[in-house]
This record gives C-alpha cells, sequence and structure tokens, in this order.
C-alpha cells in the first residue's frame, strides 16, 4: 500500500481587512492511527462560515483565536474508515468540529453520528446544522415571530438568512429580504417565497425602499450583516421591535472599530429589544431543532441551496469568497481523495 | 372674596440644544370648577423628569409632543379642595398626570389617591411614583439580577439610578454607581451604600476606572444616560450581560443623530440582551411595584433624596437644571399658594 499522504490547511498569517490566499497554506503530514474511543474519518465536507474571521484575529471573543501555524478547524462532515469506538463502524458518516484536512482522528464524543436517510450527509453542515438550528433558535427564541408580523432578513441568500425567512413563513409573517444581488433577490423570492427582498446594493435609498416593503413597520429584525443596513432597518422599527444579532458580516473584516448612529434612543422610544447570540447558547435543545428541522424538509417546507467548491485546495478560496463572493446558500466545500486513498 | 388667579407654565418656544428661560412662559388663567366626576385640585408638588425634554420637540415618540402655547404637563401631587367625584373628598392628597400650574381640574380617573401614612405625599412623584417603578421594573424585569453580580448604573444619583442601585444591594448584588461630582459619588456611597462610584467628569480613563471597580466584570447596566458612558461600560460586558435602557440624558439634547462606535458586535459576541423599555409598559403590575417599593422604604432598606425648589415660576428652571445642575435625588417644585387662595 503506498504511503498516504494527509493534506492539511494551515493559518499562516492573520489577515488585515478582508483575508487573502496568502494566509493560508497547504501542507502535508502522515495519517495517525485512531486510538482506543477514536475513528479515523475521510473528510467529504468542508463548511466554511462567517465566523470564521473573527478567530483569525489574535483576540479573545467567544470562542478562541486559531492559532498560527496550525491547521484550521470548522464543521466537517465525514466518513469513517477505521473505528476503535463502539458507537461507529467504517462506513458511518459524522459531523463534528474537525481540521480542514483530508483525514481526522476524532474522539467518539467529539463527533454526531447522521442519518443519511433523511437527506444528504451535507445538509448537517448547513440547513440541519449549525446554520439551520442557528436560524431556528435565534428567530423563535429571540423574534418571537407572530401571525402577521413583519420581518427583515439581511443576509437573506446566505446559508441561515434563507433559513430564518422560510421559518417565519411557515409563522405566517410577512417577510422582507435584504441581499447584495438580483440573482439574489430573484432567489429568495422566486424560489423560497419571501413576500419581498431588496438589492441594497442597487436600492437608491434603502430607508425609504425598506419603509416601502414595510408598510406596517418591522417587529423582527434578524441580523446577519450589521453596518448601514442595520441602520436603515432599525428606522423603521415598530414599538416591542426584537432585534436579532446572529452576524455582523459587514463589519467582520474591519481594521479599527466601525463608527454608526448610536441606536440606544431608538431602541429606549420604542420598548424594543436587541439580543446577540451564539448557537452553543442553545446545546441542550439542540434536538429539538433539528428534528423539527427535518420535519419541515421533508414536509416540503423547508428549501436550501448548496454552493460547493470541489478540492480541499480551494477552502481558503471558498472562505473568502463568502466576504467577496455571489453565492447563495451555504457554501461548502467537497474534499475528493484520489484513487489510491479510495482504495484504501 | 377676591378673584382667584390659575397661575400657568407654557412653552411657548421648542428649544434648540438645551432649553432656556426664553421657552417658557408663566400666564394667568381662571380658575375653573368642576364637573360632576371632576376635582378641582391645588397643586403641591410638580415633578420635572428628562423625558419631558423629548416632548418638546416636535417629534413623534412614545408620548406626543408637548403643544406650543399650551400649558406644559407632567407628574403633579395636589390636594382636593373641591369634589364632585365619589371617590374624593376635600383634603385627600392625589398623584396624576396635569398641567404646571396653580390649580387643575381632574376627571376622577385621571388621578389617584395618596396614602400619607406610608410616607410624605411628595414620594408619589418619587420613590413610590414613577421613577421608582421605573427602577423597580426595569431593574427585576429586565435587568434580573441574581445574587453576587455587578451591577452598573449611570445617573446613579439620580431619581431612578440611586432606586436602582439600593434595589440591586438588597439583591446581593454588586453596585457601581457613576455619577457627575464627587458630592453625588460620596453620597451614594456614604449615604446609599453603593459599592463604589466613579466621577465620570473627573476619572481620567473611564474604562480602566470601570475595569478596576468591576474585577468580575459587568453583568448588568442600567442606563439612564447614554453616549460615551455607556461605550465604557459595554467594553466591560460579560457574557449573558443585561442592559436596560431607561434613558439618555446625555443625548437628549443632541441637535443632530450622534455617532458613536457600532455596539453590535459588543451585544453579538457577548451574547448580551439589550432592551429599551418605557414604565407604562407595566401599568398592570404598579400596584405589585408601589407595595413593594413602600414595604422597603418602611423596613428602611431604602432611602431616598428629594432636591425641592420653592415656586411653580421656578419650574423651568429646575427642568433646567436635570442637565446642567448638581442636584441629587429627585427634582421637585413645591407650589406655595398665596394667603389669599390658601383661605379660599
Amino acid at each position: 500500500m503506498q504511503q498516504q499522504i494527509n493534506r492539511q490547511i494551515f493559518l499562516v498569517k492573520r489577515p488585515t481587512g478582508i483575508p487573502d490566499e496568502s494566509c493560508f497554506k497547504l501542507v502535508s503530514s502522515a495519517i495517525l492511527q485512531p486510538a482506543s474511543g477514536q475513528v479515523l474519518l475521510k473528510t467529504r465536507f468542508i463548511s466554511v462560515d462567517p465566523y470564521m474571521r473573527g478567530r483569525m484575529n489574535n483576540r479573545k471573543s467567544y470562542v478562541p483565536p486559531f492559532k498560527l501555524n496550525q491547521v484550521l478547524s470548522g464543521g466537517v462532515v465525514g466518513e469513517v474508515i477505521e473505528s476503535k469506538s463502539n458507537n461507529f463502524i467504517a462506513g458511518d458518516f459524522v459531523v463534528g468540529n474537525l481540521g480542514w484536512q483530508d483525514y481526522s482522528i476524532a474522539d467518539e464524543k467529539e463527533v454526531q453520528k447522521i442519518n443519511p436517510e433523511i437527506a444528504p450527509v451535507s445538509t448537517a453542515l448547513g440547513v440541519l446544522g449549525m446554520p439551520g438550528l442557528t436560524a431556528y433558535f435565534g428567530l423563535l427564541d429571540i423574534g418571537q415571530p407572530k401571525q402577521a408580523e413583519t420581518i427583515v432578513v439581511s443576509g437573506a441568500a446566505g446559508a441561515v438568512g434563507m433559513i430564518v425567512g422560510q421559518i417565519a413563513k411557515i409563522h405566517g409573517c410577512h417577510v422582507v429580504g435584504i441581499a447584495g444581488s438580483d440573482k439574489k433577490t430573484n432567489y429568495i423570492i422566486g424560489e423560497l417565497g419571501f413576500d419581498a427582498a431588496i438589492n441594497y446594493r442597487s436600492t437608491p435609498d434603502l430607508k425609504k425602499t425598506l419603509k416601502e416593503a414595510c408598510p406596517d413597520g418591522v417587529d423582527i429584525y434578524f441580523d446577519n450583516v450589521g453596518g448601514e443596513i442595520s441602520d436603515a432597518v432599525l428606522s423603521s422599527i415598530n414599538n416591542n421591535a426584537r432585534i436579532v444579532l446572529c452576524g455582523q458580516i459587514s463589519l467582520y473584516n474591519a481594521t479599527r472599530i466601525p463608527m454608526g448612529p448610536r441606536i440606544q434612543p431608538q431602541l429606549l422610544t420604542h420598548s424594543a429589544l436587541m439580543k446577540g447570540f451564539i448557537i452553543r447558547n442553545y446545546v441542550d435543545r439542540f434536538d429539538e431543532g433539528r428534528n423539527q428541522l427535518a420535519n419541515w424538509l421533508q414536509e416540503k417546507k423547508l428549501k436550501y441551496t448548496e454552493n460547493v467548491v470541489e478540492g480541499l485546495e480551494n477552502t481558503p478560496k471558498a472562505f473568502i469568497g463568502l466576504f467577496t463572493g455571489e453565492n447563495i446558500g451555504k457554501q461548502l466545500v467537497k474534499v475528493e481523495h484520489d484513487a489510491v486513498t479510495e482504495k484504501r
């Protein structure tokens, strides 16, 4: 048997502003053997997510920074190829927080089995994974949508936003999406059934366009983006509005603290609630969320789109594309294995 | 009997920035007679409150703007001198939202009877009135203080802040007050029992001083002030912090929308909650709040200070002093009546 290589992607430089490929390096290492209670996994899909940009800074946050000259990590779907755990057998698909690499060793408690009969295994990184759960708990627990309320979702064609809007439709809301291209706005109206969509890049007066799209004002704002888009939405909130802070992608690459209009007077005079959250706050309720999302998926109440890039070596490009690209839906990297590896 | 005069204070000009006395005018009118179901009141105390500044602008908010060339209004304690209501007799003290004037006619449903045996009647405008209820519901319902948590209160020597800090002490919190003079900080530590106090005017580095006063970080921020003081407090919040937006007095006189660092990333990464409220949201629970505050008052767990200016004609000055003055505690105007009037 030929010596197998485990290709890994290291963070070799902390980015300033939008990352470029010089921050990343493809390196080769040996494939390790699983110890007792561990499994050896072949990587099938890697998730790239906006929050990872924060971990590339050397700053304390809710997750520790990535270390320089070590393999990057995030959501990964893998196939068990060797198991020293009683919980898994070869051929099982699992999801966990693992390296950007061809092969991973994982402790049995680090990964969860995926049922491939419910949906394609890649959905464990999207609609049935972190983005889906983020949409589910952020919207239902903080946003608390009620029949006939108006919700605005920024980043509406992204992995989280597209699910938020559809769950809000299931709850009878008037759903307005904000996205950055006509391709995206056409998609969220035509495919996902949002009531209205605004291309913030081509709209001359976002505040005015929003007021037209939300004739009864905004009851819920699910914010994936932040910055000036949020300024515009906040100007239209109703009394007792709920603002769900999920992401601030417009600010992640900022090199200094961004300034904007102070929002507290607007929140105060409208008795509005603004709440940040991270999905780990809801870990005890993940099963509830996954089951409900899977049910909606099987009932065809929920659609999703994946944008799949092929090849481990293209993971940095896929990640950078989150901030610059025109992709719709969940951004994934499909990891192919060469013939020798496949035959192992 | 000599013809009696009802002096009234009109808003005659909408202020730009901090109001001055030219915005107000003392006018004379006749005293009206109560109709059936009404009472005639002699004004005893007038409350001046920061939120009134907002009503002086011609802008829609949670309360409509004051009208020009009409009598100003707000919290008033009055004594019934003539009753055409079965609910009141002459000599009763009542509180309600009434005019800045010597005499008022009130519908019986507009005013509530005060029990003068619990505390001086002026407390119906302070610790047992709107400021006390604001402190009570804002802190307990939104702030949700827990034993050993750290709370920071801005405007700590004001009518609301002084009560917030004391209720937080009753709940076992580490209480840090921010105020604008050494007289105030000495008062809130020495008289009210706050654990620490910061004079933001004399502190060269508020962020640093706050971190020293809050070695375990900030779990609750009760914000009466806004602006740069809030920027400093927000930099020290813990995960799952609650920020109670009660007032933004530092911004009320702003002539354009004030700018500041965007706060959403900080709220997001700390899973923090920020909630605005107005006390009318809690109207169904006012009795609960008043009873609890009265109990604490009688148990000597709650202290209060009033700053009393004498004379209806000095009401504008007292109001302006909220933004410029060095007063501690609830700002009231005591309305004296001349001998003729008194003998009526």
